[in-house]
């Protein structure tokens, strides 16, 4: 009988590097089909073929994993709005309002930890896990500040964070409430006066993203 | 020996009362210590006094338990928006954000509940209690919407419902980032330059709803 390649323990470089990028894709894949709440270190073990002590080789806990994979999606999504909006000079609200729902709508992985990440990934791993994750999304939340406040006359870099900040946490709260769980959704079918509070994502991000922009440059000095 | 009388079964129906009353109070107790996350039914049994199968005959599951605390935060808000805002005709969206951003403020249950409904309370109950929960604070919401529909001219119901279901959105989220756990409180003292991740709730609350009002009212027909 062959022994399993993959249950091997991982020694040169190359292959630890596969062996990290293996993790991580397994626990994005996991997340991606059930939800970051409900995927356990013993079943992104399971998916890459190797026991859980050999996952902590490379990570201190499954939330470190979640937290690095949020990190990487932060600045996909950056990369993707500034590949909409580095052209642009005198958008309107009404241009964010479709580039930034729309993206984030393609980002089900990003959505899902903007919730989880403060409420539960952050609590579980080290300092240094928790402050490399923070500085590498504040750095994403300035960068995309200052692109919003250069795209839309008017709001400059300040209200362009207040604008990223809002969004992304109203992103989180709208995430969680429009993909229930199946219980509920049948509940939502039987009932449908009940629908209203499953708003759709996308629709519901766009309306909020232009009435906030609109409301940052009617309040403006 | 006598025997403590809160380990008996309760029979008679107020006696029941009582018992439900007694797990409800221990439930918010425990949740305004540390946290809805971090309670469990069996803490929750060792503060009333009594074996978790007692808590069973009154509630299917923990989340039961705080999904009714829920309702009941929502209602008691609501009233105290009420009380503030009931002889008002002709209300700014500054005076909506001093209102509810104090009243969100000075309910912390509220607003660690805000999150932890949708993303973990909802999911572990049975159809009838989420019905019950999500009936209750549906009319929570289009109440309040009335109500603000009715106070800032221009306003109305339909976007008195939007301006309402933003504010709870951003409220869980916000809540959660400014409760950072005891290691990220740590890491923002030494760090102030990270502290922009952890905004303070009830200024940051304010500034939303001035912001978001303003936007509702700019972008009426």
């Amino acid at each position: 009988m062959e022994c399993t390649p993959t249950f091997l323990r991982a020694r040169r470089p190359e292959q630890k590097q596969q062996r990290y990028d293996a993790i991580r894709a397994a626990a994005r894949e996991l997340a991606l089909e059930r939800g970051v709440r409900s995927v356990s270190l013993g079943d992104i073990a399971t998916a890459v073929g190797v026991h859980k002590s050999a996952i902590l080789r490379y990570f201190e806990t499954r939330e470190e994993i979640y937290l690095s994979l949020g990190a990487e999606a932060w600045s996909d999504w950056s990369d993707a709005v500034h590949a909409e909006l580095d052209g642009v000079v005198d958008g309107s609200p009404l241009l964010l309002a479709d580039v930034l729902s729309r993206t984030l709508g393609e980002r089900p992985l990003l959505c899902d930890l903007l919730t989880q990440a403060p409420l539960n990934l952050e609590r579980h791993v080290s300092k240094g896990a928790v402050r490399s994750f923070k500085v590498s999304v504040l750095d994403g939340v300035e960068e995309l500040a200052a692109l919003i406040g250069r795209v839309v006359p008017g709001i400059g870099p300040e209200r362009g964070f207040e604008a990223v900040a809002a969004i992304a946490c109203q992103a989180a709260s709208i995430w969680q409430v429009s993909h229930p769980s199946s219980a509920l959704a049948d509940l939502y079918s039987e009932e449908p006066e009940l629908a209203r509070a499953c708003p759709e994502f996308v629709p519901t991000i766009h309306r909020f993203t232009l009435v906030y922009v609109t409301g940052l440059l009617a309040t403006a000095d």
